[in-house]
């Protein structure tokens, strides 16, 4: 199995994040990719190699244009306005207001933003940037016959909406790459996100659309971050009606109930026999993740990628969260090789 | 001219703010209401008297119960929660996500909010309460024969909604005593709203009614907070359209541009021929306001209160915004003189 990675990803390094109405250093940390790809290499998985670049054509496939530029800009504008700080939001567009895209840059980070934790540094659009090149990558791989890869993607992406960033993301990875596919010979993507949050963003991008079947099994949006998207009864519109599934599980969820939900996902991906299964992986469904609740144990996640394996389809996975610094590496490492091992 | 005070304002007075990325402390200050205070006594504008206490139900004619609760509660919640800080929002109902009010304190944050600027701390209710106390005992001076009273607010109220609180707001303290009004005797109410920034809670609440007429002068929202309302194609819906008028006003307005936008709005106000005319009286319209961008100047206040007493109609000041404190005291007696003058 080959692990697309980019280095770029040191370039987003926020000294601030919003949590408790404080500013806190982030959970969502550069050390994060570097364990997890010393962990990989550590269990010889197979090589860790630097994501090709690509342009900005398959990121345009699934993201708003003037969104993307403001990604590209924020930063240098939010400087020239004399902000001190690192960008945050403070004024969104709230039910019954106009939600345009103003010209001012905090109002525009309101317009852009689905959550305010999330602060913007110098180096987030470059690490954005590397982050779908390694999605892209990995990608391309499966396109050309692997069976198995690994996008070690930071930062992640699956909050990352058509025009919305938040929750650590900024480009949807995971929906860069299952469109890219798409692009390149696939005629049915799945995308089952096993990330403890819901993805918002990757739904969002494929509500309206059958040729992208989207499963999540995340924590209740009534408990849990990002508490407007998630519920049971988002299902997918128009043509897309029935190609998205959510499975919202309550506070304190271990291997028995999670892996009940898994199952009901897994018969629905049998059921639509895609051509490639595009695994958003998170492993803050850990129980010793610092901002989750669910209580997966470290031999769960090997338990994962065998269930995962066990379908015998070309699969990609994509890096989302997981924040237990210690075990993030080797919960990573035994959801692929429990998907290799079979 | 009577003015009503709360002395509960002093116990909303949070030590943080969300700005330009850091956490500041807030230009909304217990020291603006006692300068205010001072300057009207200073100045001999008539008594300064303790407002009487109101029940909810006028509150709860324009706002809804669920977001009255909130209020009520989210402190308690926030610490029961175990948060550090004051209470701030870190994620929101965006673009196509779900508007529903979960029940996490920090769903139920963002579901309410309409900017994540204002923190909430332990005395924010009983300040808010004794706000809308101070609106509606000015109020019923009116009702009950005066020709001019001044609420002294805070915390303002301008910005909070049917169901949102933000932008130093939470109780709409001019649109409680705007319906408070309508239901002892008067038939047809005009809100001019002269504070720099839209007062986007008030357009709200009277948005689709025409027994409301509502105006408001202020910073282009496509520059100024709160960026998503106050567009001059606002004009109000179903039998409201026409009954809500915008004058977004560009960064550098001075008394001239200004005064024009005023004598439109006026020429709208006599047309309408209100039973009483109450202001929301922001002076962050002044030159040396910190948050703000229009260069009224002191006299201008004076000009500003005069013209509008010129009108002769029972008026209701209420006190909004204003962020310069060395001046507030004598910017806010200067309006009220110039209208007792006439």
């Amino acid at each position: 199995m080959r692990t697309a990675f980019s280095p770029h990803h040191v370039e987003r390094n926020p000294k601030t994040e919003l949590s408790g109405g404080q500013l806190v250093t982030p959970f969502e940390s550069p050390r994060r990719a570097e364990l997890i790809k010393a962990a990989i290499e550590t269990a010889r998985l197979g090589p860790v190699l630097k994501a090709q670049a690509f342009d900005l054509e398959p990121v345009l496939r699934v993201h708003d244009a003037g969104f993307v530029a403001f990604l590209e800009t924020v930063w240098q504008r939010w400087q020239a306005a004399g902000m001190a700080g690192e960008a945050i939001p403070t004024v969104f567009p709230a039910r019954r207001m106009q939600a345009r895209p103003v010209r001012n840059i905090e109002g525009q980070l309101g317009y852009y933003a689905m959550a305010v934790e999330t602060a913007i540094d110098a180096g987030t659009y470059p690490a954005a940037l590397g982050a779908k090149d390694a999605a892209l990558t990995a990608a391309q791989w499966i396109a050309l016959g692997d069976r198995c890869s690994f996008a070690l993607c930071r930062p992640p992406g699956h909050h990352a909406a058509f025009d919305l960033y938040g929750g650590y993301c900024f480009l949807n990875n995971a929906a860069i790459a299952a469109q890219h596919l798409l692009d390149h010979g696939a005629s049915r993507i799945a995308v089952l996100d096993v990330d403890f949050h819901h993805g918002n963003g990757t739904q969002d991008i494929f509500y309206r659309r059958d040729d992208v079947l989207f499963l999540s099994l995340h924590g209740d949006p009534q408990d849990a971050f990002p508490h407007f998207s998630g519920f049971a009864d988002e299902t997918g519109e128009g043509k897309g009606l029935g190609f998205t599934a959510n499975y919202p599980l309550p506070p304190g969820t271990g291997w028995e109930r999670w892996a009940e939900a898994l199952e009901h996902a897994l018969a629905r991906v049998v059921h639509y026999a895609p051509d490639v299964l595009v695994v958003s992986l998170g492993v803050d469904t850990f129980e010793r993740d610092p901002i989750s609740f669910f209580r997966l144990r470290h031999p769960d996640f090997r338990r994962l990628g065998g269930r995962l394996g066990e379908l015998g389809t070309p699969t990609l996975y994509v890096m989302e969260g997981g924040y237990a610094i210690d075990d993030i590496g080797q919960n990573v490492v035994a959801v692929l090789a429990g998907h290799l091992d079979r």
